[in-house]
């Protein structure tokens, strides 16, 4: 029988219809290996095409000219332009702002053979240092409000480049899914005095049919109401309520990130993907009712997780199925 | 400059981005023509393979076997499952429901050569009409809130089969963003005892920059915060809450979407697309704040209109821009 299960925390409800006639591996599209390229504009030789370096993390061992591990670079094509006022223009019903922000892209790693999954736990720590030396230097402009920071993998999840990378996004708005997040958790938290996500991670916990695996700090869980098939999300345990190191450090996040990354790409033959932190936003960035989380939505088929244009999805396989598969190494 | 836009009816802010470095035809993916295949379980001669026909249309000219000019047929792969009950369980915060619903198919036509654009009008009313006579005889079972009908054309809009058709889904839930706009428009509403809809459109016939036509009954235009390049919308310009004939007849509507898709059919190559009605719910179809409209979402490219895991999206081509285009014969 299907069943339709309601998000905990929005009221977005999915489908899950493991009846569908698909079974997990059905879904998969065909792997996408990496080679080294004929011409690619992120790999080294070619920092000259994308300028503007906006930091870069170089190796201290190599001899004489340091290379670089890391960069951050202005995004050719951006979605927003940085500078100028955000000029809100109320016209009758209409409201728009001037596309004030920023776009930049995170160069994960020189090599272009390389995957978030496969490099080495180091450079994934590093991809996830930079994200925090964005986030907080961005901070700094109190024209923004949010930081939207996402990587998509694969042709089909929308990567326009094969050298692995992630984006990041500075806008003058936070965005509707996390502010219904937001309003969900402050409304939970005045009820409950208790914050939403970490009475979520206690119950699955206990119940123990979601949970994929934990560290000291952070877990892994397949969500109750998954928009699509294999949607996992990683939580730190203790409260935290926005994207931060913990202790210090971002290793037991980068060790946490690259298990499900090379999970997903084992049971599921490398496969595209999506992922996205939710943090609270610059206005109120400490608080006991939002939890931080990483979001990732792999991309199986077309139709699975389809948004069908009104909210609501059709995921044809359970999170508990979902579990199972994942929690094998 | 890019701008930030809201939608008027919901809060959900878009980037239209017109320097991207995209004009609006680099967007296109190949065109799909529709030939005769080998196989096809749409087809005539096929009908066995889609057995429990729930409604058919009929061509009252032919000689003796009356040949059908549209079916409905249940899914083969149903989402939901329609018997039971849907018995809604909460376990402290995790709702579920057991999946009841239906999920049919109208097979649009019995011509695999055409789609919907290509058809001829009268071709196209009956498909309105067969939506509309499911939705009334649907209505009849109490354990179902809402009928989600749409439509996804090409591959790589999610249709699985070439065949033309559209899919709809009862629900026992009412989908999250009809229920937003619900809520906005009762809230809208409730202020200014107007629908919000109709004011809308009164607008944007006084501004006429996103205007791309209108006959007697409807008006078809692009939104002032378009998820995706070209999104469009048709509205019947007198107040109407729930989808249903115009003066006995739907005429007037099946031109005015044909003249919609054929324009995106020329201007843009044949796109794969969706479209999805957004009507009100059965427990109150009929109101002064909600409007039925077409939301109509064509699929030009992988990026273009990516929802970006947060609810807001990167438009490269401005409504203007496109009503521009779809204004040409």
């Amino acid at each position: 029988m299907p069943e339709l299960r309601k998000d905990p925390i929005i009221e977005r409800w999915v489908i899950i219809s493991d009846e569908r006639g698909k079974r997990p591996l059905d879904l998969v599209s065909p792997a996408s290996g990496r080679k080294e390229p004929d011409y690619c504009i992120f790999c080294p030789g070619n920092e000259l095409t994308s300028p503007n370096e906006i930091l870069a993390f170089r190796n201290p061992d190599s001899d004489g000219t340091a290379e670089w591990t890391l960069r951050v670079v202005p995004n050719k094509f951006p979605a927003l332009q940085s500078t100028g006022e955000t000029g809100e223009v109320t016209e009758g019903m209409l409201t728009m702002m001037n596309g004030i922000g920023t776009h930049e892209v995170i160069i994960e790693t020189r090599d272009h053979t390389l995957s978030l999954s496969t490099m080495n736990t180091k450079s994934a720590e590093d991809v996830l240092w930079a994200y925090y030396s964005r986030l907080k230097d961005l901070k700094k402009d109190n024209r923004f409000k949010y930081i939207h920071i996402f990587k998509n993998e694969g042709k089909d999840a929308g990567a326009s480049l094969e050298h692995t990378h992630s984006q990041l996004i500075a806008l003058p708005i936070v965005p509707k899914r996390v502010q219904e997040e937001l309003d969900a958790s402050l409304e939970y938290y005045n009820s409950n005095k208790e914050c939403i996500f970490c009475n979520l991670i206690s119950r699955e916990r206990e119940l123990q049919k979601r949970v994929i695996v934990e560290n000291d700090d952070y877990i892994a869980l397949s969500p109750y109401a998954p928009r699509a098939p294999f949607e996992t999300w990683i939580l730190p345990k203790q409260h935290q309520s926005s994207f931060q190191p913990y202790n210090t450090n971002f290793s037991g996040l980068a060790e946490m990130l690259q298990t499900i990354l090379q999970r997903l790409d084992r049971h599921l033959e490398i496969p595209p993907y999506n992922y996205l932190i939710h943090t609270s936003p610059f206005s109120k960035e400490e608080n006991e009712y939002y939890h931080w989380h990483i979001e990732i939505l792999p991309k199986l088929s077309r139709r699975a997780g389809f948004e069908w244009g009104s909210g609501f999805y059709i995921n044809p396989t359970s999170p508990e199925e979902a579990t199972k598969l994942m929690c094998q190494l």
